[in-house]
């Protein structure tokens, strides 16, 4: 007798067990019971699809089996057989059925339809749904896809620090960290908050983004990538952005923005390949129920090459493609959500890279270009989602990062460490960050942020 | 010809290379000339070891080359060839080098040993020296075979939040998180802080343990992990504890607490194995310059099943052992480190997992056992380490939950979706935290939490 199979292996493994005694156990989904018989579904959380299990009145508890509430746990031995002539393929056909937990009746996950925003008041019950036990399974699958896809290439997965006494990019709210008694905080002599007196006895930020301690360990280990969560505190209440999220971020030594953008295509593809290899029977589920073009949308990106446009001929498609848009575009403005989907989804038709943008829009790390106007950037859009991925070739030559610093008043003393990767051995290299919600969301057909994350943390919301 | 060639390759498929001419690109290790010919060994970042580079004065630049500082970075074409007569296997005769990036000559990794103490004093640089180079890809390599072994069972992945309103053991130190004005706070009418008025309109804090949000994907998908970062602001100044480190959480539905310490060995087992067949050289040099006896106690681990003991008969081991110790024993002790280090290091002189400790040293969350008096936890200690697995099989009788909440004094209202985990289809189910710095310490044997972490955090500590 197979002890405890998973559902996952009587799809995946049927010949296996068809016409032998198992044994499995897992949660009710559906029931429906004669004075007979009766059919349940069962899900055992390892697989996308339920189980179909017989049972009749030979059992002893046959009665109260026929009266349980849907996700009550049970256990149940029985017989897989064959079912030719039904929907489903297979069923089992049980000998033995034990109560493991009785569900109460009040359990909010009933068969009729909820909404999502209804099932974000109970992110502790919602992945027991058919979308979002979809939804987690691919965010799982699509994160070690990640990790496969650097890791077969050598990468080194570095764990960038998430409390920080440096604000990386410049711009962003973020997050203050503290063990002072905010009620009584210790002060200097001038009236100011003493920081000397708090944990690390300075001013200190949660992350939001891993990238300049990346560099450091790229310029080590040549290739190397984070994958980890960064915060921003922007009180923006839009179904794209959340105040954590988590990011990856790869960086690349010997590599300009040419080999950046292969590397973005070639990761994104294989994540894609790999989901939709792994989890068919959840994209069938969301092209089904979910966005109706997924499937269609994901092969096509699989299997035709990434546009490219640089900033200025976008800004000219733009201009001239006929369109009224909210924001004018003029040469200079940073590209506005409408803009980009226009690109990507009306004018390319596919996901476009949109290279060299203007220096002033841009981080000051980023490599001037010989036009002294704009950087080696580039943003990766993609349709139903927009910016994906943003990156650069970063500015190797020292003098010319300290005049860009110098420009935005950045204080070179809080740089030391990044100034000195400049003077040790400096090579060209490139790096890029994708959110990953954002790729969850791509690849899904989910249209709000909170959706794609467990426990979403916004404006007014850290619930669970 | 071959178009950048990594170094990894040239040791692992060197057949491939042998003979052809081939270009690298990479950084100095060491450099010796004569006015004839010279010796480059270079680190390319791809692989531990150095690549030896020979070139002669019929280069062009041969004196430029001759001169170069240390950590200047090169692009070197030339002929891969054998050389067996010397140290190392092969090395590249070069026809051609090229600058890439000119060192400082105040390097400050020049060839004369550097203590750990200083070597943090320059985190950004480090991972150019051997020994860190070893320690940062173990790590990735560990951290990927974590990924690894719980994806092949199909465990789903979990990112539970980082930011959170509860305190998930009532346990440890945690940092505050906040975008209030500090100066200023709003303040209540009786004079308290108002964080009605922060960010998330709520006291909120970095978490400590993801396990109770981990339970709630448990119950949906049988089977999960968490690996992410947690947060302790302990302000203890010791070798083994950091503010900021990374935990792996799994958490397993229908699974007692021998089920558990199963999965616990077997995935202990599996990375330690995994690292030793990937980092062969790395795992050489940790047990040749860092901790002598290493390779022969990995070797030992993956080949020796697991001790277990009651804390009970631990306790009774320790009592009769005619050991005296720093803090007496007596039942009913939270186990020094002294104690555990006796226990794995001395007395099983192996990994041992101690079970079923007294209910008053365990978290409120751990199934009572029928004595009443104990409850089914389990700690994995290790020798060298002492602990560094610790978990339990959860109680998931509501009844009695709720009475040991009641007993700590835990408001229930706090805890009203955990609750309801017990309330809608609860089953056995158990879990553990491994402290993955921990882990890394033990596969190479370094001794200090901050020579593993990249840009490690401690108190006073957040530099980089």
């Amino acid at each position: 007798m197979d002890k405890n199979v998973l559902v996952r292996s009587l799809y995946r493994n049927t010949s296996d067990h068809l016409g032998k005694e198992i044994t499995i156990t897992g949660w009710i989904r559906t029931l429906r019971a004669s004075n007979a018989f009766g059919f349940i579904e069962i899900n055992d959380g390892s697989f996308f699809k339920n189980i179909q299990v017989v049972f009749d009145n030979k059992l002893e508890n046959f009665k109260e089996i026929s009266k349980l509430p849907i996700s009550s746990s049970l256990k149940v031995v029985g017989t897989l057989v064959e079912t030719p002539n039904a929907k489903q393929p297979f069923e089992i056909q049980a000998s033995e059925i034990v109560i493991e937990g009785m569900s109460d009746s009040d359990y909010p996950l009933q068969k009729k339809r909820h909404t999502f925003e209804y099932l974000r008041t109970i992110a502790h019950l919602r992945p027991r749904s058919n979308a979002f036990s979809a939804v987690f399974r691919v965010r799982s699958v699509a994160a070690y896809a990640i990790h496969k896809f650097f890791q077969e290439q050598h990468f080194v997965y570095t764990h960038t620090p998430i409390l920080t006494g440096s604000d990386c990019e410049g711009a962003g709210e973020m997050f203050r960290v503290t063990t002072l008694d905010l009620q009584n905080p210790p002060k200097t002599e001038n009236g100011d908050i003493d920081y000397s007196k708090d944990f690390f006895g300075k001013e200190t930020n949660l992350t939001v983004s891993g990238q300049l301690n990346g560099e450091t360990y790229a310029l080590a280990f040549r290739n190397i990538y984070t994958f980890g969560p960064t915060f921003r505190a922007e009180n923006s209440n839009t179904a794209r952005h959340a105040a954590e999220f988590w990011m990856v971020e790869p960086e690349i030594s010997f590599a300009d923005l040419e080999d950046n953008m292969k590397l973005a295509e070639d990761m994104l593809t294989y994540v894609i390949k790999y989901v939709m290899d792994e989890c068919p029977e959840e994209i069938q589920f969301f092209n089904q129920f979910i966005d109706k073009g997924l499937v269609e949308r994901l092969n096509h990106v699989v299997n035709s090459d990434f546009a490219r446009v640089t900033y200025t001929d976008a800004v000219e498609i733009l201009k001239s493609c006929g369109r009224t848009f909210e924001y004018p575009v003029e040469w200079g403005i940073d590209l506005q959500t409408e803009h980009e989907r226009y690109l990507t989804e009306e004018h390319f038709k596919k996901p476009v890279f949109v290279t060299d943008y203007p220096k002033d829009i841009k981080a000051f790390y980023m490599r001037m270009n010989d036009d002294n106007k704009t950087v080696a950037a580039m943003d990766l859009l993609v349709p139903g989602i927009g910016e994906i991925i943003g990156g650069s070739q970063r500015e190797e030559r020292l003098d010319l990062l300290k005049k860009r610093m110098a420009e935005l008043n950045l204080n070179e003393e809080d740089y030391w460490w990044y100034l000195e990767l400049r003077k040790y051995g400096e090579t060209k290299h490139s790096g890029y960050g994708l959110g990953f919600e954002r790729l969850i969301m791509y690849i899904t057909g989910m249209t709000n942020i909170r959706d794609v994350i467990p426990f979403p943390r916004t404006t007014g919301q850290s619930d669970f």
